[in-house]
């Protein structure tokens, strides 16, 4: 079991509908207004609400900014290659996935999730071996994304080789890539990968990428974070998709 | 004056010419050839270079991250309007300006000054009363652009209205617009305002802006974060200006 904390995570793990919730604590004393829909979203799906102490919250929580209500629920769903696989079949436009490999920091993946939800990834998909995330630090930057957006992990590159035989092609971000992200068509079923800033893509991920694609900097300054240059590219497909127009 | 940690920060600022330094500090037992270049840089400049008790420099420095290396030297210089103004009037391409308004994290101030940086921005421009950032915590994660890049503060819509005069179009960035940053003219001098998450821009700057924009989401997504929006924002102008190529 894991704890959501504050009314805003709840919420969106209520409404996502992917955990199963345990319990949902308010603590005494807390203005209970602001918790309204929770409460009809929680009576509605048969979660049990009880109210605790305050101190109680304070000793399950990071810290004290939970405002007055902590969830215990089931961790959020992470698809395997199968899943991922379905997820993609089922998809009523060109798949557009995001791979992050070398992401060690939670508040970096949080800030990434709710780019890429922004932008319009169907899921992202993390490389990683073991998952060691502390998930409200993930959640909290997030903002409600890490809740909605379809999150996969892949261990190695046998998921993304599936892929590409669905037809999805892999683009591999790198630094010193010939053509830009503006020189490649992302309008079709695309797979975009960024590595982390200490060592970048894997050998194994770059040996099944399609194309390499860079994003054009100014000489001289520093390289981009994962997190902004995920955005940035993200933003690119979105706009060739034609999904610019607001 | 204030202290710089770890060599990346002091190597940038000595190539930056922007600070006056005091001194620089190498705590005994670091390996001194990874400091090869900074006391090259010094020995250059007539910085003087003391070696000191590692322990002194932990004492300095936010816990233990400076890796043996600590500088003594005058804050980074903020320009006021005149300065903006003045840097304007020098630049040989359309000013490429970033507005921001209502930070109040260190950490997104420096990833904005990173990408803003790799994005072409000439200066970055922050309306706020008071500086109260940590400098090393904004230096951090600029990667050095915290450095390089022409900072100014300006404390209210004045500066702006100056450079309005000059030529420059101030362009709102908010999430109601109706235009989005595709429909609307980035290549000429350009002002782009992005405020905080939690109140955006102010109505001040909102009355003399010349056009809204935002930046295309999907629909039930969260907002972005300001540093994503600025990322994203600064790439659409940057792609505009036909710099796109690589």
């Amino acid at each position: 079991m894991e704890h959501l904390e504050g009314r805003q995570s709840v919420l969106a793990a209520l409404k996502a509908g992917q955990r199963r919730f345990q319990e949902i604590l308010i603590g005494h004393g807390s203005h209970e207004e602001k918790f309204e829909e929770v409460l009809e979203l929680a009576a509605q799906r048969g979660v049990t609400v009880r109210r605790v102490d305050r101190r109680q919250l304070d000793s399950m929580a990071h810290g004290t900014t939970h405002g007055g209500m902590v969830a215990v629920c089931s961790p959020k769903q992470r698809l395997d290659g199968v899943g991922l696989l379905e997820l993609v079949n089922s998809l009523a436009e060109p798949p557009l996935l995001l791979l992050l490999e070398g992401v060690d920091d939670a508040r970096n993946l949080g800030f990434t999730l709710r780019t890429a939800e922004a932008m319009g990834a169907h899921a992202v998909l993390i490389k990683k071996h073991l998952w060691d995330f502390d998930a409200v630090e993930v959640a909290r930057p997030a903002s409600g994304a890490y809740e909605r957006l379809p999150l996969a992990q892949i261990e190695d590159v046998a998921p993304l080789e599936q892929l590409r035989r669905q037809g999805l092609a892999l683009y591999g971000c790198i630094a010193a890539a010939k053509r830009t992200m503006y020189e490649v068509d992302l309008i079709g079923g695309a797979i975009l990968a960024i590595g982390g800033e200490k060592r970048g893509l894997s050998g194994a991920v770059r040996d099944i990428c399609d194309q390499f694609i860079t994003i054009p900097t100014v000489g001289g300054a520093a390289s981009l974070s994962l997190s902004h240059a995920a955005a940035i590219l993200m933003a690119e497909a979105r706009r060739q998709r034609g999904k610019g127009e607001g």
